[in-house]
């Protein structure tokens, strides 16, 4: 088992280290430099990154230090050295989507929200490892923490740099649990964005994907999630993150919903307990607990997501159908028999079985709508427990289903199109484990308020 | 001028020929033949294509009509020979986007629709021309009822090579104007169906672009689009297209909305005076027609579109903005100075502007969801007279600001996110000018229905 300690670990953060370039003390480069150093350290082992561009970011990050020295930062964050999900488009590196058919692909083009950070001047050092297509087929990345186990998918290597203090920020995205889950699973802070948050550029991949953010400050979290925002808005026809310039201060919940949900069962006992003694911590500070058994506008929430799972998983493979055929169609030995078994399985499915899988996502959307009023924010574990273990498929054996995690506590988030973050409140046997808030479409600053306070009040548990 | 007549103007049609296929006197390889000799006559001046694949057309014709001589034909339009706009990827043809930067692009992909149109047996012949990258730059086709004007855009070789005979059908998208005006320009029958009516595939281009059949027939026009949602639904996110199987049964609406709409200023006399004539008809066939001075609510519709075009063309450079400022800074030569300057543009405009429009937008669509339930459509020029003459700009004076004509009386219809059909109704100065329905979101069936009965009860007014 690993040796994180949720009450002793730091992380790499940016906006503290700001100070220093501003009189002198620090710059962007030797931030850089520092960040690279790590990196060479740590990444034989961790493998965070499916491409890094050494010169591109030390160019960037000298182009900030003159900024710094001048009094004239593009940005609170002109200097930060990020990650990118290897998803997304960016001119100086190739994108290869963690598939064996993506080999080689280099797109000379900058993604939106990688345009933003350029403008904000960020220094974008690395494409992180996605799993394949941003599906569940693992890449090369270890847990940070525990190197026989996942880091979580499919933002693993994003989740992992932050971890392993290569970089205190990344750029994820997330269908069905590839912010929240993989965060969680190595220590991280997260935003996953109310649905369209972020421009995701030409990146519109499916109706329930979202850009987010990967830091291990809820400030950097949010700094560099509006400076992206503040630059390029969300996606096509939705209205986008808006917010303080700042990170919003911290607010006190008074009441919280307690969604148990469908992963409950499959959450080990250890999590539970401790998610409990979360639950008591915020009792005793005054704050109002609401489950199902209290109110019945939560049951039905409840019981509007007891298939999210399935609900998401089939409205998303659905969606990747086409895209990826014609990609198996194309190269038939470069995708994984994973993924082949995604489309196969979407084959089965009829326009009208889509059809009533987005009225279930709306009937779901409805009763979630519907406790606005009754709570705050939701509270849910992050995901069922320490990351599991993950050294490869078992010759002979069938393959794992879920070599990445469970994202049995994230596909609420998503198929609510809710804003979700992640607060690395628990250690259970030395590996990270969250917690998260969830709030209405649209509260993404709402919620990191009140994470901010719950990062601030509680004590973390070690279990 | 022209010498179009809307009266006995028949147009190539599919859906009749179909029946000969079933007795042996006729099959898709003789018909697609007939095509290929009508695109060898008139291509060289029409310019309706930018490529095309006999062979492998003809390939698809042999098995369809196989298909046909065993009675088991794929669908009702297996074998009908199709153009796919070339902003859709095709797996056997490249995808130029009418764009010099494109040159070349070759993706070996089929666009969902074009999978969908495969699997209905269709014979794909070749990639129509479309304005650059959608928008207004034209591209080198020619109005086949007079070679001195434009076809319309940006749907151009779509739309033309459906008047000129060339393909019974032929699929174009609308963001803008880009299936309404050249299928009214050029005297098509044309379904913008609602928006996500019909998967989009990899090309999530803007929130207000959807796919659309151009055709002679209103019955050929409507078992394209039902062929196509059948087997790949809506854009994700949307419930898709749905109708009968076979073209929707005529239906005498009971009251229409009059929109006049900010073009009608612009319309010219002539063609206002048809229009009036064709509402003349149905008032004498009894149906009742409200104005904005009838009914307050339609006096709120009309003035929440008043900036229909503004509204819509802001969002969309907007939402094209970092696709193609990439596509410039790749390639400064191969975009188009119209097209440069629309980027130019839209990079003046901020989030909140964006914000702004979209709330602007979602006050129409609640001001055309409340007359609803008071008119069954409404109806509407389809541009505002005949297609203007475009021989190119002129050397020394500026750019000419809507070479493929004005897009005033089809924003309306994309902003909605409403159905419409275009119907050649109107012949001024011996040129096609069409008069449209429109639905409420998912009503297309229903204008089909609308417009069949428009299209089989009122005389054509030339003028």
């Amino acid at each position: 088992m690993g040796d994180y300690d949720p009450a002793t670990f730091e992380g790499l953060r940016f906006l503290d280290a700001t100070h220093a370039f501003r009189d002198g003390a620090d710059s962007p480069s030797d931030y850089l430099e520092r960040c690279i150093e790590t990196i060479e350290t740590r990444e034989p082992v961790v493998q965070a990154f499916a491409a890094l561009n050494y010169d591109g970011a030390r160019e960037a990050a000298e182009a900030s230090s003159a900024r710094w020295r001048d009094g004239k930062p593009l940005s609170p964050i002109d200097g930060l050295p990020i990650g990118i999900k290897d998803l997304l488009e960016t001119k100086d590196m190739p994108t290869e989507h963690g598939c064996a058919a993506y080999t080689g692909h280099f797109p000379k083009r900058d993604n939106a929200a990688v345009w933003a950070l350029r403008e904000a001047g960020a220094v974008i050092v690395g494409k992180t490892v996605t799993a394949e297509l941003g599906g569940v087929e693992p890449g090369p990345t270890t847990n940070p923490w525990d190197t026989t186990r996942t880091p979580g998918g499919s933002s693993s290597g994003s989740a992992a740099a932050v971890a392993a203090g290569m970089l205190p920020a990344a750029i994820g995205t997330q269908v069905g649990g590839s912010i929240i889950r993989p965060a969680a699973f190595c220590g991280n802070i997260a935003l996953k964005p109310s649905q369209g948050g972020i421009n995701r550029g030409e990146r519109q991949a499916t109706s329930m994907s979202t850009h987010g953010v990967h830091a291990n400050s809820i400030e950097d979290m949010w700094q560099v999630a509006i400076e992206i925002a503040k630059r390029v808005g969300g996606d096509r026809g939705y209205p986008g993150l808006q917010g303080p310039d700042k990170v919003p201060d911290a607010v006190r919940p008074t009441r919280i919903a307690v969604l148990r949900t469908e992963g409950w069962g499959s959450a080990d006992e250890t999590t539970r307990a401790a998610f409990e003694n979360i639950l008591d911590q915020l009792r005793e500070a005054g704050v109002t607990l609401l489950t199902g058994e209290d109110h019945p506008l939560i049951e039905t929430l409840e019981l509007s997501i007891r298939e999210a799972r399935r609900v998401g998983g089939y409205i998303t493979i659905w969606e990747n159908r086409w895209a990826q055929r014609n990609l198996i169609n194309e190269y038939p030995e470069g995708v994984s028999a994973r993924a082949q078994r995604s489309v196969e399985l979407a084959e089965t499915l009829s326009p009208d079985d889509y059809r009533a899988l987005l009225v279930e996502r709306e009937v779901a959307q409805a009763a979630h709508a519907a406790v606005a009023s009754i709570v705050d924010a939701s509270i849910l574990l992050s995901c069922t427990g320490p990351a599991p273990v993950w050294q490869g498929d078992i010759e002979g054996e069938p393959p794992v289903r879920a070599p990445t995690g469970d994202a049995v506590f994230n596909m609420p988030s998503s198929m609510l199109f809710a804003p979700a973050v992640t607060m690395p409140l628990l250690g259970i046997g030395g590996l990270p484990v969250g917690i998260q808030l969830m709030g209405q479409p649209q509260d993404d600053a709402k919620i990191t308020a009140l994470a901010r306070w719950v990062l601030g009040h509680l004590s973390p548990v070690i279990a």
